[in-house]
Order: structure tokens, then C-alpha cells, then sequence
């Protein structure tokens, strides 16, 4: 009998990678090892559970462990890969009763993630400091929010850490919390802290928050939320968190602001350690370097998910997105490439939305002319705002359009939304441009959607693409 | 002196390709002929004044007459242009007062619209038998509507027809209305109806509402106004609108409803009679051929808006859509055309969207086998069922996708949407995969947005693509 595929991780890319496996390959073996008892959450979700719109946390689970064997895995939680042999295709398991043991592979499968950056922060190990890195952590902000008595988060499915849920349900919650850093989690974990009625802080390093969707989003989101009631520490670099045994302060470098509870959102880095002894290698991001397939530099080794790099539409060139819809995709397709139909993996564009309290954010390529410029282009941008509706029809709002193309191509490199009404998903419309590689006057003749309810004549993209067409010629 | 830029019609396309002439080249002369009262009007804003959800007729207006003559454009209303010379280069042009006289034109363009329909249905003519044809007509419905005393529509602005609106406002309304067809019009003005709280019956000859949408989204939209109390008659032709003034039954092949009101939108014809004694050829649709830059047979005479064809995106072959982005982007690279700096039209992917009551419906392209295999393709279908958000996530609605694609190349040809929830606003990233020339391969390999309150980490776009994928393989 041949040795199964092999994989490390059981999330989105794992599981996607196992599931279509054996769907394709029904009589192959595939084994997952996951080295926590959470297998196929939903990250993303976290902080809408900690809102408290979303209710259980193992709502946030897409799958059940047995509706994980139910489809022909074997899945081993609590088990961790802590060796690889490439040369001999055999990983070494730790398993949960502290037993080790060999596992032979034909193919593997590194999806092992990525974890939130906090050590940068002295003070960020306190008690009452989080990062949000899975369902734990989850569980546990949810609690320390709750009052005494309120059992906000259930501890009566197995998965639950019901001793690291006591351990902070049972406290008055805090009345000031802070976030650092302005990045998704940050903007998302703002929203649910104001949710709960807190007073509550953001610090953001740059002059506005969500950097990656440029300037004009960025300060249309900081104007919104401080409309809301967040206060706002732009351009404040977060020296310390201070107290005793939990945090007592945030100490930034002209001042302090007293708080209860903090979130540290300041970035993830991908999980290669497994892959240290190996000769695979890494791309320059740090995370792990594939072909269009997933394939490592090692034969019979793949990477997907928020480990690994992935093709960037624009470029053709290695970058590190670490996001969802990628990780699943990846996952996917290796399955199917590692069942013996090659399938490849997808570039990917960036592409990212985000909700900001009553704003919808989305972003893709490259935005704004310093980030073009980086990746190698001769960069015109342009931002306009214009209505989501026809003027006459009610419940539209302002939308914001930054949009970026090379001057000497005219090819659409990015762009970025923002808006009360439907701006989110208007981000499609730019993905889809780019991956198709379209210029700023194929853009502009588009034929978009029109319909009073839903868009105006000359839809906010319309609108972008004819304003930048006219800075181009 | 050379002869002016003439435009027939004071409404998107004319307008558009006045406003982009007179700023591209402020001291050219344009001349635009309007044979109403009213000039640049949003058409499609029409049921919702009807509705209410609009207050004022005149917020329907995107320019006043003035503006207009501010942009540097010679507005000539009540002007009817009822013979072209196209060798002398002249247009004979009837005035409010009974006059007549001669312009001469360098170049002319043809912007003439389309009507209702209404003859095939014997009692069309009757009193309280309407179309949905202007902003007259929407008045009439409106005042039709209201309350003797209610005064909802204004008639104190000059383009008002006080007479026409007078006529309706002091009777009662009626109790219960019929609609004859279900297209756009159909559905939208069904949407105005029952919000007026009447007893609504809509009358479509074939299986379900919306055609051109395909059966998924038509059966749904069908269920959705069942659900809401429309009364919908289907398989149903009308054979006469009954009555002795004003009607009083719709009569179809089982049987006659009784209705003291009758909205008939059983389709549109493009006003090309103008062109009749000319050498200006019209396409097999009816509607006036034109090339790339809006050019018909005959030199300096355009055609553009919803008189005139357009080349369809997918095909390449000529089409008739009339729609209003169409009129609008064709008016306005004429505009520009015209004023030296020669700019294509752009192609019609047939991109239209609706609102049915809470339902979006949007599509794109060739919808089913059937209008796909006619425009001579070997097409393939599906229709998948997905969720609009992450499943945990609230708000979220079930998402009914179409997906129609061409067996040989594998190409997307088509594809609808319906939904509650930012269903119709999707359809612009298939508009957008369409004039890509993607495949299905393709499509299902985008990287699109996600993030819990806006879509699952698979869009229900991606979920149609990779079924539609499985078929073709």
C-alpha cells in the first residue's frame, strides 16, 4: 500500500486539500494532523463573535470533526508535526497523550497557518492582553467582557477550553479597552468593543488606519469612527502596555490612556518553523515558496493557506496575502493536483474587504502611487467620491474611489471603496478587472449595472475609471 | 461659419453627446431639438415617483433647461425635427408655435429614444389605460393614484402637464390594478402598486416574470410576489383591455379580472421614423445600425441611445439594449467624436438590474441554453442555490445564480442573480468576466472579496462557476 498524503494543519487550507482529495481519490488515504482541538473555523468570524452577533462560538465551525471523517480523513487532533524528513517522506507526530511517532507520506501538505505578531510590545504577555489568533482567544475576550454570572460563552461543547473561559468569566469586565493597531482585526475588534458599550481606544502607528486601502479610506474610516465615539490615536506608536499582573495602561510617546483590557492586532507572521531543518524554501516574505501548483522547492512537499506565498495577478510575481478565500482555494486545488489532476492554485489580487462599524471597506492591488511605485510601475491615481444610487433614490450614500493605473500601459493596477452602501462588493468588479488585466478605458466602457435602488447611470467605478482616464491622456 | 452639431432628442444620449461636444471644443456649436417639455430625465426613475419612494417629479430631472443652456448648448424644447436631408445636410424642424424652418448640420446625431408598445392589446387606448413612456405619464399614474384634495403630484412647475394631471386628481383611485407584462417595467411598477396598498394583478404570457432574467430567477421572483399578495397571472395572454370609457376588465383567454386601472409594459420600439425617407439603415432588430463610434451608413449622421443598436460585447455581432448607461456612454463618446477625438462607443454586455419588492435580480450576457444556443453557441447551464454572507453571520439571504458558458471554449456567455442581499450589485463582476472573455476556469479562480457580513469565503458567483466547471469537464 502506497503512503498517504499527509497533512499538517487542519484549517481551511488543510481541510479544503484533504476534503477534495478524497472526494477525487476516494480509495487513497489522507491523514490531517492538527496540533489544537479546533479544526475548520472560521477566523474571520472571531470578532463578530465576540460582538456577540454571533452566538455560539462552534457556530464559527464549518465543519465538525466527524463531518470531517464522515468524508474519508483521518483526522488526528491535538496531534503536532514537530519534524519533517523530506528525503525519507516521513514526519514525526507528537500526539496528545505526549506519545511520538513516525508517519510516512507520499505527498505532504504544510498548511500550518500563521499566528499574531505581539512580542515587538513590551507588556503584551500581561494578563488582559489578547491577540485574536483563534477560537480560543475568542472565547476568552468574550468572556472578559461579559459580566459575572452571565455565561456568555458556552462551555458545554468539548472544544471549548472551559478552564481558560472561567478563568476570566468571572471578573467585572473592563470599562476602557484599547486596541493596537489599526489594521482589519484592529477596525473589527473596535467595532465589537464598541458594541459592548465600552470607551474604546485605537492606536494606529500612521496617520489613519487600514494602510493597505490607502489614504482616502483610511481617513473616512478614522472621521466615521470617531463619529462613533472611538477615540482615535493616530501617528501614536504604542511604547508599552503597563500594569502588574494584567494591563493597567497603554504608554505611547505622549502619554498614557488607563484601560482594562487590550487587543494587540499588529500583524501575523506565517507559521515555517516545521520547515526549518528542511531544504525548503522560503520566498522573501518569510512564508513558504510555491509554483503555480503549490509546490515547495521539494519534491512531494506542498504549502497553502496563510503559511505560503501565493502569484500576485499584477506582478506575476511571489507575494504573501494571507487570507481566506486564498487558503481554501490553494487547499483545493493541491487536493486535486495531489489526486492526479493537476489543478492549479490562482494567482491572487489582494483583494480584501473589511466592515467599519456602519462603513464598508474593500481594497485590491496595488493603491495609491507609492505602493505602485514599489512594485515596479510608473503610477497615476486618482480618488472621487460619487453617489451608490441614483440622486433621487433614497438610501444611497456617498462612496469614495481611489483607483491606481501605470501610465505607460494604462492597465488598472488597484483600487479601493468606501461606503455606507454596497461599497464592499463593488470591489469585484476591480478584482475582476485585474486579474483580467484591463486598462483605465476598458474599465470606463464597462457595461455595468444600472437600476435607481442599486447604483446610479455611471456607477462609482464608472466614475473613477473616466476622472483617472482623463489624468492619463 | 461652419454648420452646428445637431442633436435630435433632449434626453441621455443627446444630452450626454451635447454637454461632452460643448466642453470638449467650447466654440463649436450644438444645437439640441427636443420635441417635448421635458429634457434629461432619469426614465428608470419613473415607478418609483409612482411609488412614492420619490417625492417630487422634478428630482427626476438629472439638468434643468437651464443648466443646460449653461453648459453652452442651444436647448431647443418643443421642437420636432420631422425631416433630415442628409445630402443637403439639413434638418427640417417644426417649432411650438406651428413654425417651420431649416438648420443645416455638420454633423447630426439621431437620439430619438423608443416608445411603449401598446397596440397589440385591443382597448389600449381606454381611459385609465396607461405605459409607462415619460415623466407625463408617470404624473397621470401618480395623480390616478392619489385621493381627491391629495394633490400628490405638483403642477407648479412649468414641465408639468397641469391639464393631463388635473384630468386624474379629483377621482377616486382605483381599488384594484392590472399590469400587462412582466418585464422590468412590469415588475417595477407591480412594486409601485401594491405599495399604494392595492390589489395588484400581474399578467405575464409565458411561464414566469422577467424573461430575459432565465427561469431560476423568474420563479423565484414569482414565489417572492406571491408571498407579498400580488396576484400573478401566468401562461396568460390578454386578449382585450374591456370597458366602456375608462377600463374596467382585463380579459384573458380563461377568464377577466376586473380592474379600474391598467399599466401596460408589454416591451419598447426605437422612434425611427425620422430616418424613414433617408438612406440611414436600420439593423434586423429595427433599430438603427451603427459601427464602433456610433457611425450610420450614412456619413456625419449618428444614432445612439435607445433608437440604435449597439455591438454586444460577447458576440460582436450588432444588438439592441436599450438601456440607460448605454444611451449615456454612446452619447457621450459621440460627443467627443464629433468634437475631433474619436472615441468608441464600447460594446453592451446586456447588463440590466431589478428590484422585485425586497428581491434583487441582475443579469448579464446570454441566460440559459436557450438564448445562448440561438446566438450559436453550445452552451451549458447551471443553477446553484449559496448563501449572500459567512453562514453564522446574520443578514445574510439564499443567492440563486445562473451561469451559462460555451462548451468548446469553455467561455462564460451569460449568467442572472437573485437575492435579497447584494445580488444584483454581483452581477457587474460577471459583466465584468464577459467583456474579460473569461472562462469558466477563470471565473472560478478570481480572487474575490470576503469578509462575514458582505460574502462566504466562496461567492456565490465562485460556487456557480466551480458546478458550472464539474459540467464542462
Amino acid at each position: 500500500m502506497s503512503a498517504p498524503f499527509v497533512v499538517v494543519g487542519g484549517d481551511a487550507a488543510g481541510l479544503s486539500a484533504a476534503s477534495k482529495f478524497a472526494r477525487e481519490n476516494p480509495d487513497g488515504d489522507v491523514v490531517v494532523f492538527e496540533r489544537g482541538r479546533w479544526v475548520s473555523y472560521a477566523h474571520c468570524g472571531t470578532p463578530y463573535y465576540v460582538k456577540g452577533e454571533v452566538d455560539r462560538l462552534t457556530d464559527l465551525l464549518s465543519l465538525s470533526p466527524d463531518e470531517v471523517e464522515d468524508r474519508g480523513i483521518d483526522l488526528r487532533r491535538e496531534h503536532e508535526v514537530v519534524a519533517v524528513d523530506t528525503d525519507a517522506r516521513v514526519v514525526t507526530v507528537e500526539g496528545d497523550g505526549g506519545e511520538s511517532f513516525e508517519q510516512p507520506y507520499g505527498d505532504l501538505l504544510v498548511g500550518t497557518g500563521a499566528r499574531a505578531v505581539t512580542d515587538p510590545i513590551p507588556g503584551s504577555r500581561l494578563d488582559m492582553v489578547f491577540t485574536m489568533h483563534g477560537l480560543d482567544s475568542a472565547a476568552a475576550v468574550r468572556a472578559a467582557l461579559s459580566s459575572p454570572g452571565e455565561r456568555a460563552v458556552d462551555t458545554d461543547v468539548e472544544y471549548v477550553d472551559a478552564e481558560l473561559v472561567e478563568a476570566y468569566a468571572d471578573r467585572e469586565p473592563p470599562e476602557r479597552v484599547a486596541v493596537v493597531g489599526g489594521g482589519y482585526v484592529g477596525i473589527e475588534m473596535a467595532e465589537a468593543f464598541h458594541a459592548h458599550g465600552l470607551e474604546t481606544h485605537l492606536f494606529q502607528r500612521s496617520s489613519h488606519p487600514l494602510p493597505p486601502f490607502g489614504e482616502a479610506v483610511g481617513e473616512r474610516v478614522a472621521e466615521h469612527l470617531r463619529e462613533r465615539g472611538v477615540e482615535l490615536h493616530l501617528d501614536t506608536a504604542v511604547s508599552e502596555l503597563a500594569g502588574e499582573d494584567g494591563v493597567e495602561a497603554v504608554v505611547h510617546e505622549n502619554g498614557r490612556v488607563p484601560v482594562g483590557l487590550a487587543l494587540v492586532g499588529v500583524g501575523i507572521e506565517p507559521n515555517t518553523e516545521l520547515l526549518s531543518e528542511t531544504a525548503v524554501e522560503l520566498g522573501e516574505s518569510g512564508a513558504v515558496a510555491v509554483d503555480g501548483y503549490g509546490r515547495t522547492s521539494v519534491e512531494h512537499v506542498y504549502a497553502a493557506g496563510d503559511c505560503a506565498e501565493d502569484r500576485h495577478a499584477v506582478t506575476g510575481e511571489p507575494t504573501w496575502v494571507p487570507l481566506g478565500l486564498t487558503a481554501n482555494r490553494a487547499g483545493r486545488a493541491i487536493g486535486q493536483t495531489v489526486a492526479g489532476d493537476p489543478e492549479p492554485v490562482g494567482d491572487v489580487a489582494g483583494t480584501a474587504v473589511v466592515k467599519a462599524l456602519e462603513l464598508e471597506c474593500g481594497r485590491v492591488g496595488f493603491v495609491g502611487d507609492e505602493a505602485a511605485r514599489d512594485a515596479g510601475f510608473e503610477p497615476v491615481s486618482t480618488t472621487i467620491t460619487s453617489g451608490s444610487r441614483s440622486g433621487y433614490y433614497p438610501g444611497g450614500d456617498e462612496t469614495t474611489v481611489t483607483l491606481t493605473a501605470d501610465r505607460g500601459t494604462g492597465r488598472v493596477l488597484g483600487g479601493a471603496l468606501v461606503g455606507r452602501d454596497r461599497a464592499a462588493i463593488r470591489i469585484d468588479t476591480l478584482s475582476t478587472a485585474l486579474e483580467s488585466d484591463l486598462t483605465v478605458a476598458e474599465l470606463e466602457r464597462l457595461d455595468l449595472a444600472y437600476a435607481p435602488p442599486f447604483s446610479p447611470v455611471w456607477d462609482p467605478v464608472l466614475v473613477a475609471a473616466k476622472v483617472l482616464r482623463g489624468e492619463l491622456d
